[in-house]
């Protein structure tokens, strides 16, 4: 009889630069799959939590990176990870920047640290630290192929992994793009909630009707990509760009009646309308993308 | 042994005033079920579709009126209802309105109908035309209750069906509420196409990790009914305005290196920062609705 439960892979050791809520619940999820991991704080209190749950507090960066080959990072901002890598040797070094930034941030910290001699991969956390460790949270990665394909499974403790590419840019936008969709659809709700909220409306079952309602038109992103890919946006359905701002009148005018500021809904309608109005009324809104380009 | 196909209740007949793509659906779902219908269209050519199909055409709105106690109204717009009701004796008649209006609209025609001796229950179609008949389609109905009762089945043929309150507006307000939302979300994939659209990025896998995001995330609606109505906008999990504020900096930044411009996201993230400089750093964005009251 075999013990199914023995993994045949060894937990990597590891270095974790940066223990505020989200390297803290990074770091806790290595410690309980068994990782080794050294830490290291700016404020050295901030790492009692994890010394506390058995991980080793480095007294620099410097001697953290020195600690292990696989160097997980994950500060304040781009600037924050210059200033605590400044003095550390990255020669072999294999290091993951969790930081948040742009793409060219990535791509400049990716630059820099192969100059001195590392691997660079860069991470998007699709998440909040309460996610950490339970199903749906993910993390973007793009940069160094080997680097991912050799961490992958210490990578995959904390949260699920999605490799977007070599150019290591690439996770940084996957994850702007994926949070400003998000900021969106939050300025919807938003606008939808001000508009029932002076009424006799029950706003559990009005949520109860929205959230389903928004997972249908999600959907559409689909369309919209095969539409962007084909560069024909000409509409399938019935309801084309004419139709669509013919009903933007009831939209505003609805507002107007509740009295709420349709300032949310206003720059995707007026961007409708450029659009029909440059002759394209027999399109899907797939076509509005074109209009967003300022270059 | 009995006939499980047999339908307990008679098929109601109908009629039907208004034969444009979303009319001509209506109707043909009422017939595939066999409800006889009357149809009426302004443009009578435009009714040839149903007649083959079985309905009997009317040579006026008024005769088409006294045809049936049911009688569906799916026009352009509120005007065009008055001015195919004007010479009708609605005296008795079930008057459902399924043309497009405000809340205000909806209470107006139904103060208008009630007092020429009809019932009128409002509704809002959330579908497009090749939707009618298949599943997920649905109309919000508000109104009338025992009209509502007595007519559901037939109601149900075309569409699944959902009460929102006895109160006409509240169809409607609903109905501009669920598509604000949908714009909204529509909004923010707009952007997020465009900022991947010029990078090495496949479409459809974007597509592909948008479309759950997006499901995922619009569960955060359910929580901001429950903050709204309870009044505490604290967040239990760790992403707080304050955080999220923080966080924009990213998102113009990377708009910028993209080429995109920001002008969808821009009023949710300056609404975010208004809230913040007012002092609910500590909030969800459940509270960003109060800010959108103008009155």
């Amino acid at each position: 009889m075999t013990d199914i439960s023995f993994s045949p892979s060894t937990p990597t050791s590891l270095t974790l630069l940066g223990t505020g809520a989200m390297g803290t619940a990074l770091g806790r999820a290595w410690l309980a799959a068994g990782h080794p991991l050294t830490v290291w704080n700016r404020t050295p209190e901030r790492t009692a939590a994890l010394t506390a749950a058995g991980a080793v507090a480095a007294g620099s960066a410097a001697e953290a990176v020195a600690a292990n080959r696989l160097v997980v990072v994950c500060l304040l901002d781009d600037a924050s990870v210059g200033a605590a890598l400044a003095d550390a040797d990255l020669a072999g070094r294999d290091l993951v920047n969790l930081t948040t930034g742009t793409p060219d941030d990535a791509r400049t910290r990716a630059t820099w640290a192969e100059g001195r001699g590392a691997r660079f991969l860069d991470g998007g956390i699709m998440a909040v630290p309460p996610m950490i460790g339970a199903p749906g949270a993910f993390v973007l990665y793009s940069g160094h192929p080997e680097l991912f394909e050799e961490h992958r499974q210490a990578l995959a403790v904390p949260a699920g992994t999605r490799y977007v590419g070599a150019d290591p840019g690439l996770a940084a936008l996957h994850d702007v793009a994926l949070l400003s969709g998000m900021y969106g659809m939050f300025a919807g709700i938003t606008h939808a909630f001000a508009l029932v909220r002076g009424a006799d409306v029950a706003l559990g079952e009005f949520a109860a009707l929205l959230v389903p309602w928004l997972d249908a038109m999600a959907g559409a992103a689909h369309g919209t990509a095969e539409r962007l890919a084909s560069g024909d946006h000409t509409t399938g359905v019935v309801s084309n760009l004419a139709m669509q701002v013919a009903g933007t009148d009831t939209l505003l005018r609805t507002a107007a009646e509740q009295g709420v500021s349709a300032e949310l809904l206003a720059p995707f309608l007026d961007l409708m309308r450029r659009r029909l109005n440059d002759g394209h009324g027999e399109e899907d809104t797939s076509g509005l993308v074109d209009l967003l380009r300022t270059r």
